[in-house]
């Protein structure tokens, strides 16, 4: 635990390829642990990183590969000899070797596979098999099963012959004689138990998941039973592989990188910060604010429409963007808390109504609060009927943007679209134009114009 | 896997509560495994959630409760017999226990842990010692672990007698014969070695985290390195404890529940959200709104600072909302991104001059391409001269919007406040007052007043 030391490191190499002083950076690289390195590579540009990787020792390069994200693997085989990336290639875990394959061009994604060995070209297969976004695609083929039958000895010589290739040999699943899921086992319970006892005897509820399902789903599964391993069969319930904690707490991780990406009205990126051009930080972002300048644009028309009043009252455009950041922030709020809620299975869509009545209720409470200040204060700075129109705005306002806001999520997932698309900006956009037309429709009833 | 019937189960149970057909619902629970019933308890309320706990069988009810978020195990608390619940803190593990004790009342904690055998309460204390929010609090002081100068045959008969009660008995922390930790060992290597094989031959770098770091810091560490089992030291390098892949989860999760919250501009709720009282939803909300609103009247002043001109040329007025907008959404896109780079550890404060040239630059990019469109579209439908206000604003602001947003987070990490206060709603609220001074400034600049 040498924190200092590796922050020195760090700020060593990065001057050193500054400077191109290759030997500096060599003897600073070589001193880091693998995750230290991955840390390190992430903040680097696409070609200081190649230049630093081809410094590591060969043991070093191995596994700091494994470490590395998809993307940036992906970077680095375009920079690395072909039989190096061959070897690398092999090294890979089955469900790893399928994320990288999904970087690489087609062509070099082909003969990487028929370079492997033909047994590890089967497994790649199999995972190649299922469809993106699908667990199938980011379990591990490679399982040690025990058969329900057989007894702990059995199972634990098993056990022992699988120490070297398998993924795990923590928790096995456990199958009948037709390959079918019964149950899971764990080596604790194998090594507790006397020789002679029947697996049947000792397994657990396996809880598992279909190679179809989505992969997200299945992480936060695996991650809500606190489980080591899940297993996952196909539909006629035969297993066909494991997801590893370690597994699902990567797509849950990416997942909600991605979340929060269009939360803020944003792609996600495909590299870590350091590591992405600037050009792609720029179009992550163009296109949606784009589309959300050109929702926009109702709001210059709710206003034009309403010009007669807003010449005749010209205070009014003076809480314009008070009403409208107020209504955005409650919209907001709400957005953000059912939209988590989704994502964590706290709620479904059958729950729609539930959720639409509550935030209903909570809008208006919000409302009432806010409009009450904000007559009182405008009536005393302004005059009663302006304090009227403010605090029936902002009861409307908070109201609506409350109840659309926790909709929006659960009707994005009744369409089958990322709740998360409904993001902040989205629902500020859509509450600008729509609040605007609430306040000056009230400012009309009330103010004599 | 029967989701279909476990979703009727689940609808029986709501119905059931509501009618008070105890007898109903008590079958259909008693279906339903232990992360089920967790999910069917989440979704009551506090007096529904009580009743139905009561409905499980014995050995139901410890399963269900070990699994419950630490705030519904205290509201259960509230409403089971005393007897009842020293049983059930009892069978806690001592982290799970202290984080409860943390939700009840003194009076019930100190009793609790009175009512405790001496050894538990002895490993409960310890982990009471450390301060809230840092790892020690969260580790579990139950560990097995090795002596470096043993053989592997005398570590796995350690294994064996500690397989009851350990925690995990799958990665072993490795000492010194002074308690220091030295490395970690996988009880795979071990059953792989030859009996005599000494530990300090298979054992591996430890990569610890000390007891007062930060929690979440110590569990992004433990996903970071996908290790099963992180070894937690006290200062002088000592073991004192271990943090499990499946606690680091739960940490991980409720931070990135609490930093969604937060970038929503609400608390973060404590309960799940059909759990959680209507009440409790707007406390999360009010206070961040007003405090919003509140900062929003500096747009009410800088509006009345400008009125001259707004009277002047009341087509300004149009675009108000159509330019804060642009900028909130430009401000919000940087304090996303630059929050969850934080998050993930991919940038820290040392990385503020580099970020903030970096979104300098993509800001400057965003508010040409915005810019320039602006610029042609109102030169067409409006005049050239409104055009170029509006063309120039856009540039200005969505430089300003990216620069200050991606420098926010940074700014809160430098004075260790939570980086996600800085939330999105705070951005939009601060970039549309000074977007309004811009845009004014501006236009009086520009246009012939």
């Amino acid at each position: 635990m040498t924190p200092l030391r590796y922050e020195s490191d760090t700020r060593v190499i990065e001057r050193a390829l500054v400077d191109v002083d290759l030997a500096a950076a060599t003897a600073a690289v070589r001193r880091l642990s693998p995750p230290q390195t991955v840390d390190v590579l992430e903040r680097l540009n696409r070609q200081q990183r190649a230049i630093l990787y081809r410094l590591l020792t060969k043991e070093q390069a191995l596994a700091v590969f494994e470490d590395l994200e998809p993307t940036l693997q992906g970077d680095l085989v375009g920079a690395l000899q072909q039989e190096d990336v061959a070897i690398l290639f092999a090294d890979l875990d089955p469900d790893d070797r399928v994320e990288l394959l999904d970087e690489l061009p087609a062509s070099v994604a082909r003969r990487l596979i028929q370079g492997l060995p033909p047994h590890e070209r089967g497994l790649t297969a199999t995972v190649l098999g299922y469809p993106h976004g699908s667990i199938g695609r980011r379990m591990s083929p490679e399982f040690v099963a025990v058969r329900s039958d057989s007894t702990a000895a059995q199972a634990l010589s098993r056990v022992h012959q699988r120490l070297e290739d398998a993924e795990t040999v923590y928790t096995l699943p456990v199958t009948d004689d037709r390959r079918t899921l019964v149950g899971v086992v764990s080596l604790r319970d194998l090594l507790r138990a006397s020789p002679a006892t029947p697996i049947g005897e000792l397994m657990q509820p396996a809880h598992p998941v279909r190679a179809t399902d989505d992969a997200e789903t299945a992480a936060r599964h695996c991650a809500d039973l606190k489980v080591l391993v899940l297993p996952v069969v196909d539909n006629e319930s035969r297993l066909v592989g494991i997801l590893t904690v370690d597994d699902a707490l990567r797509i849950l991780d990416t997942a909600e990188t991605e979340d929060q990406a269009r939360t803020g009205g944003t792609e996600p990126l495909r590299r870590p910060y350091l590591a992405s051009p600037i050009r792609n930080l720029v179009r992550a972002r163009v296109v949606w604010l784009l589309v959300l300048a050109v929702g926009a644009t109702f709001t210059v028309q709710v206003l034009s429409a309403f010009r007669g009043t807003l010449s005749h009252v010209v205070a009014l455009a003076l809480f314009v963007p008070l009403l409208i950041g107020t209504g955005g922030n409650t919209g907001n709020q709400a957005v953000t808390t059912v939209t988590r809620a989704l994502a964590l299975g706290d709620i479904g869509p059958r729950d729609t109504a539930k959720v639409v009545a509550r935030e209903f209720r909570v809008g208006l409470m919000l409302g009432l609060l806010l409009g009450s200040v904000a007559f009182v204060l405008a009536s005393v700075v302004y005059n009663r009927s302006l304090g009227a129109v403010i605090g029936l705005s902002l009861l409307a306002v908070c109201t609506m943007a409350a109840t659309v806001g926790g909709a929006m999520p659960l009707v994005a997932r009744a369409l089958h679209a990322d709740p998360a698309v409904f993001s902040n900006p989205f629902i500020s956009t859509f509450v600008d134009a729509t609040g605007l037309v609430i306040y000056f429709l009230i400012a009309k009833a009330v103010l004599p114009i």
